[in-house]
């Protein structure tokens, strides 16, 4: 092994398409930085960072849209709970964020990830020739055969009848598919999949099942459908920190101190 | 305690001005999602539900600007390297992030925080009459009282002589001042202290530096700088742990693993 | 909801079977901790909180080898760089140790909990009248069937041909056995399928393959094979974590900083 | 740069004095693995892996004794709570431990280490020549000038009027300096900043106190104190994960779902 083998070797290691840096130079994806800064959305910027393709401005709005749909769902979520009571614990503001997103986990943030391997499913299977309906039906049951009865980004435990960012976000899905910018296929897709789980009681789409419409209409993998919100959700783990740290409360628990956990000594056939 | 008042101790536990919800409602900072969602960006949004008050366009363009200059500096540091590493172990997406983003600390992600805190000593000096020249001599002194010689946001070990993000930052934040929408009086401390820290060999300001200027003409509390900061590297932080799933390696170490770590016997004064 | 109910709910949600606390009482599982402090040794404590019973001195000295087995692996496992490129970052010790144990996911910290399934297929497989050697085969034909070919446990991609800890821990296995603190049963399936597996090649038990047999002799379900294992390697991740801060270096990379990572772009096909 | 150098600067980079290895060798500070597994206890091997020192069997004991009082104390603690909100997440064991653990900082896991350092201000102060009493009321103003008044490791929120840990432990210490496993100082010290506290209402050790004592007459740095309650809590904090998994609750909240957290709009002052 050579010298120049051997800085090879450790340079290629961490070889990466996403970024190269020289002294005074930044470019990611060929693209140098100072460039970007003030003319890319943050948005934009997660795109392209992250898929490493560019959106159009209609596209942009969409994704925009999904991101700011997810920023939140309140101290009741296990990861803004936590996130609170991290910043109470004498930890960094980032320690905080990260105890956080660590929980969006398959249950927590996983969602969006699953309903979008429903979509594809289905949008493969009418690409083979099945009908809509077919379509939808086959692909429901194929997913549940992996994933459960359950079905990801249909219905809500709390938000009934409807999830009110749902409808806003499928409307504007069908507004920029009315101008050519997206196909309107997963619009399609999210729709019968609802009308197929209402048969016996209304199970509408909910904020997962809305974002991952959007999601594959621009083409992201299902994995990155929880990347996204990953990035969503830390704006509403932020704000509850943040909000946290500024109360001075130490050792916030789940619970005013008053409430001791009931004891439930555990039984033989446990 | 009569019931009542059980159930109000409970639900004031988590007492927050952040977000209202109801079935089939919710509200952050009394305004409803919905209305939001294909309105505000992405950044607007943050901005709102981090510090509670709107942005105008040229002013959320700024913050923009500072979010997506900062979403990474490649493999070499060591929370993008964690991600990755993360990446190749068997976790979901949200722990490599969360892996990573915990590693922001004082010393990875403080410097803007940091840095804001010297600039609002500064402005804090100015009010109180002194002249520009000597308030940065007397902020940076004081400064340097709490956190030691080397003044984080100017210079950089790697990018010599620029920070090719710097310029382009505070040029756009002179354009803004120029039509009124910041005042520019961060600008115009952020380099003082840099003309006053060059006087033996060059030390201009960097990113953190530059993004601390605008976090401090928007009025952001220091400890955001590290928030925000921890959001727009999160964006790159999600890239590279994508980036690393896609290649199926396993347990990626930090170097080939032909090379071993060398053993260093303690000495006895260790 | 009365206000007997509320509360009852309250205290509810959070009950639990493993500790009883008052104002001046704590106890686990129903015995005061004051009773235990000095007479259970640490590694008791463990199984006893975990689990809720009680080992045996000799079954206690078995699980507390497995422990001090696991402790460490070196800079080249990707917890324990990351627990000391945390310490560089500028955050505590316990967040460098959280960063690191964040990474023992099913592919870094995994095997031992893979493997014990393995083993406990087999074992049921006896006790419906299989032999050991099909029961060997055709256990490790339906574990294939779940996670793929390479069989966790053993072979090792550094130590070869042996890695030494398994040899050592199955040792005090065959010991602890010949004097019936433990069947042995689990040492007789570890090494019938070390032997199936190095039929072609030699792919002797690893310290996963070991410590699995011990965990399964001791009755603790797969999951927990990979708890106690993160118990045992956060001692190694402290160690580290430690041993880095004493070194005062700050943004502590993967490589040393005059290597950067190579540059390569995506090809239109990625 | 040639070929040895740069291998050289490579393995340098990662360089440590804690492990040495080769293919079929492991060795930790010099000693081979396979020579400590089924000798040394893991109370012993984590002082060693951590310290690089050994242990008598008696010092041992008393570590080990700090070690298991540590290990739980109840779902109301945050990092107890988190560990099993991020169980019901769909992440793994080693994600929920390292959510918890992540927040054991400052506040939450701090008090060992900032006591330890006042037991160990006063023992200087005793070796400049002070008296116990004077020494005592001086390295307490010293302290409390960095810390500020609540003095950590004394007196608890809920153990009132003792902590029962406390008093055992305490025991333990003065058992075995009775026979010169230990000096025995830093009970003694410990001691007189409990009278000194309670001069006005009676403020006893608590477990941190007591833990503090016992990591200093073994002469642990006092950053160790908290790195040791890190490995003690993850024993609770596994056992809590792990009893969270076996109930199967998704997504489990702070408090239960009925209890919706107040709104409270913030003010013009906020």
């Amino acid at each position: 092994m050579n010298d120049k083998s051997t800085e090879t070797d450790v340079r290629a290691w961490w070889s990466t398409s996403i970024i190269d840096m020289e002294p005074g130079k930044i470019e990611f994806r060929g693209i140098p930085i100072e460039s970007m800064i003030g003319h890319k959305s943050f948005a934009q910027m997660i795109w392209f960072m992250v898929c490493g393709t560019s959106l159009t401005d209609k596209q942009a709005a969409l994704f925009e849209a999904a991101l700011v749909a997810g920023v939140d769902h309140g101290p009741q979520a296990p990861s803004i709970a936590a996130a609170r009571m991290a910043a109470s614990c004498g930890v960094g503001l980032n320690n905080a964020m990260a105890t956080a997103v660590n929980m969006l986990g398959d249950v927590h943030g996983g969602a969006g990830e699953q309903c979008s391997e429903l979509y594809y499913m289905i949008a493969e299977l009418l690409q083979d020739g099945l009908n809509l309906d077919d379509a939808t039906a086959t692909g429901i049951k194929s997913w549940q055969g992996k994933y459960g009865k359950i079905v990801s980004g249909f219905g809500h435990r709390f938000h009934k009848p409807t999830d009110p960012r749902a409808p806003r976000l499928l409307a504007l899905v069908r507004d920029a598919a009315s101008t050519g910018h997206v196909s309107g296929q997963f619009a399609d897709i999210g729709e019968s999949v609802a009308n197929h789980l209402s048969k016996n009681r209304q199970l509408p789409m909910n904020i997962d099942g809305a974002t991952a419409v959007i999601f594959c209409e621009l083409g992201a993998p299902p994995p990155l459908a929880r990347g996204f919100f990953c990035l969503s959700r830390s704006v509403g783990i932020l704000a509850h920190a943040w909000e946290q740290m500024g109360e001075g409360k130490r050792n916030k628990g789940p619970m005013p101190p008053q409430f001791l956990p009931i004891y439930t000594p555990a039984t033989e056939s446990n």
